[in-house]
């Protein structure tokens, strides 16, 4: 909405110029009832509370710094484990954990701020027609997971912010960047309200979770969330590059619409915007 | 607790050196049980998540750049008012909003992150021997306001940080300095154990609250909190300064507690903390 205006809402993290670079910043909320997965540990909490902001920060090609972290604790008890989770997390990604604030809360609530730095931001506005679109991760494992593919549990419970990929992605010159936790056509959505252009995906390019069925599988990386993967545009000419899970799976068309295999796609479900 | 450091947990907030400056970073969580007093409305609910970080900010003596808002909402009609409140409170005091995370929650939970610069962070840590030990505005009109007294009102519902003071007061050199959401006895203890010193209080030097019996506004003024002061210590050639609302209530002594009209003060009441 106007108040916080356009600009700020439009990306992973906001953007500050700090010197000769520029600093990005950004905040996540999870709490119990609805992001924390069955089954998940205290320490996975931590992890996974800092991994989604670490996530926004590499989708802005930045490295990495300081991470705070807000604890709505419903029992004391939990504390230990879930700060050790969120510093292994800040410790595997080069962040520092830097301290927070600590509250006691009815449900488990958990919010993690963070701050990176970059020399060049990828931005999600910035996609030119004639660029291809690519993805650093296979989408859906996290998804499958939750239906049941026990396999996939890493991918939901210890998910992996892409803070390398998206630094190398930002040096080679990606044109638009984001992270796809919500999902892949959710992001593609996203990156569509971000530009004046359009995105079209070919599902036979879409890489897709290993032993399930062709169709479930390419549902679920087109619907499933949770994955932390990246969603980025560049230049043909910008790849290869030594990123071993990328893989390219459209172009950007003129057209301001979202396309899968030529037909144009239509956003199902509701989401949280400030506007 | 070692998981976090004790520096990481001893200061209003993290503090990491970018350039020839210091940017300095603070996270805080309120929510609906415990942190809005009834009759606050979602403007004032919104200006206060943001006055606390910017307090925060403030303490350490730095200019407040980027406030980011993660919003619990229990009802989504709520949404607009609150990010008014939260973007005037930014704009009075020169920072800018830069959006934030969006959640639906079972209880209104607000959680603001800030960042700020400044040439020289003042820490909790630093008070010397001699120091004369200051506060910024009167403490205890929140907690009056609480307690029945609605000419207080603006103090517990629109609460001042003082991001001028807190910069005056660290261009000057002041030593050490907190804010004293908490009160300012609770805070005396928080100097205490940062520094390996003590403070000496003298409660015909602490301004009370007007309108109240001398007695109930010195019990006011040592455990209400709310107010958003500051708590500093500085060489007594430093003031006087051009801060009108400060006073200077003690000194800082070589025994390591703290002291009331000469005799030792026990801290009372369950307080959160890391460790």
């Amino acid at each position: 909405m106007e108040v916080v205006g356009r600009d700020a809402v439009l990306d992973d993290c906001a953007v500050l110029p700090v010197g000769d670079r520029f600093l990005v910043a950004s905040t996540d909320m999870l709490h119990a009832g609805t992001d924390f997965p069955e089954g998940m540990t205290d320490w996975q909490v931590g992890w996974m509370s800092v991994a989604v902001t670490l996530s926004d920060i590499a989708a802005m090609g930045a490295d990495p710094a300081d991470i705070l972290l807000a604890v709505g604790l419903d029992d004391p008890s939990r504390l230990r484990p879930i700060l050790e989770g969120a510093k292994a997390c800040c410790e595997t990604y080069g962040a520092r954990f830097a301290g927070g604030d600590l509250d006691s809360h009815r449900e488990l609530t958990l919010v993690s701020s963070g701050i990176g730095f970059t020399q060049r931001p990828v931005r999600r506005a910035g996609s030119e027609v004639g660029d291809v679109i690519g993805i650093v991760g296979v989408p859906g494992r996290a998804q499958a997971a939750l239906e049941g593919h026990t396999h996939y549990l890493q991918y939901l419970l210890t998910p992996c912010p892409r803070v390398e990929e998206g630094r190398v992605l930002a040096a080679a010159g990606a044109s638009s960047m984001m992270d796809v936790s919500d999902g892949l056509v959710s992001s593609l959505f996203d990156m569509k309200e971000a530009n004046s252009c359009g995105y079209e995906v070919f599902s036979a390019q879409i890489p897709t979770v290993q032993g399930i069925p062709p169709d479930a599988g390419l549902d679920l990386a087109l619907r499933g969330g949770g994955d932390f993967g990246l969603l980025f545009t560049c230049r043909p000419e910008v790849l290869p590059l030594p990123i071993p899970d990328l893989y390219v799976i459209g172009r950007v068309i003129g057209e301001p619409v979202v396309k899968l295999d030529g037909r144009p796609v239509k956003i199902l479900g509701y989401q949280h915007h400030w506007d």
